[in-house]
């Protein structure tokens, strides 16, 4: 069973439009759809994701999932919006951060969310250029945790924090994206020490 | 415009069936069919490859298209066979090859078709499962070339050499498939130069 969630930060927004009808779903109503959406996706790839499948899935009346999510682009700008970012828990040393960052990181290519989100943004993007800013920060956000461990590190530049991240997860998304292979967490905490002797 | 076919290694099968009809299409039928379905895949993505579409853009029968490649992945089976892997062309110095290998992709990164082939196959692969093994295999050739390179360096084992390699073209995929930057060809040649410090 995966969970995207992090109860502590949804928004819902029941007054700034008056009295009337709330402006964002309700979390109950949220959470069963999303939950349903993200199986889906995990299981079907982007294109399973209709208001009919949701509706039958959760219960959720059709004109409802239409209302607060128009399109597949929308569910899956949702779903990545209520993912939940690793928090920054530095352990003041660098080093340990992206050891801990990179076996986070295996767990969930393990256990397949990443990857076959990663897939279902693809396809979705290549049907929907719409998508294409999705895939884009789905990869950022990936990347981020592995910029800030990697910015303390001897004070490199930008662009040489960016490649040193890229250096790190790429191989990882390449072997689970592209070649369906489990992830080898020994090789990955190789590199980052690689990464590392080269950066500092 | 792209061009994808070695005419030296093209396979025409005219005779083993007797002398009724060829077992595979016309030379200049494939050529003209395949040319085609290239270019709609890299402007369209692996969903364009109907029978219809290639008919129209070609003038070839319908019915001879679905003869020869019945399938989408047909299709896309077929332009992963003509796609001229790299010839073997080592200047008898690995590192000099892995450097003139590393330019030869970054040009077919810059080119669009690598990057836009294989979001296709990504794509095509969700839908069908049958394409699965078409896009490992389109990684394997990409990987090919410098897997063949490492070997020669400081003889490192089998596993060693697939860590080389993806750790080389594993970045140029990431920035171009999922987050459609260029590439950038002094990265990809400095980690080229630390892959082989590590390997050496």
């Amino acid at each position: 069973m995966y969970c995207y969630f992090k109860s502590n930060t949804r928004c819902i927004v029941y007054s700034v439009n008056g009295p009337g009808r709330p402006a964002g779903p309700a979390a109950d109503t949220e959470e069963l759809v999303l939950t349903a959406a993200l199986k889906l996706v995990l299981s079907e790839g982007a294109a399973a994701l209709t208001a009919q499948r949701l509706h039958l899935l959760t219960g959720v009346a059709r004109t409802t999932i239409y209302r607060h999510w128009p399109t597949p682009k929308d569910v899956l700008a949702a779903l990545i919006s209520v993912a939940p970012h690793p928090t920054p828990r530095s352990t003041g040393d660098p080093v340990a951060d992206l050891h801990l960052e990179v076996d986070l990181l295996c767990d969930r290519l393990r256990d397949k969310p990443v990857g076959a989100f990663l897939r279902a943004l693809v396809t979705a993007s290549s049907a929907d250029p719409d998508c294409v800013p999705l895939r884009h920060r789905y990869v950022m956000d990936l990347l981020e945790p592995f910029r800030r461990a990697l910015g303390a590190i001897g004070r490199p530049g930008e662009r040489r924090i960016e490649e040193a991240a890229l250096a790190i997860i790429s191989p990882l998304l390449v072997e689970v994206l592209l070649l369906d292979r489990s992830v080898d967490r020994r090789h990955a905490h190789r590199t980052v020490d690689e990464v590392v002797r080269d950066i500092g």
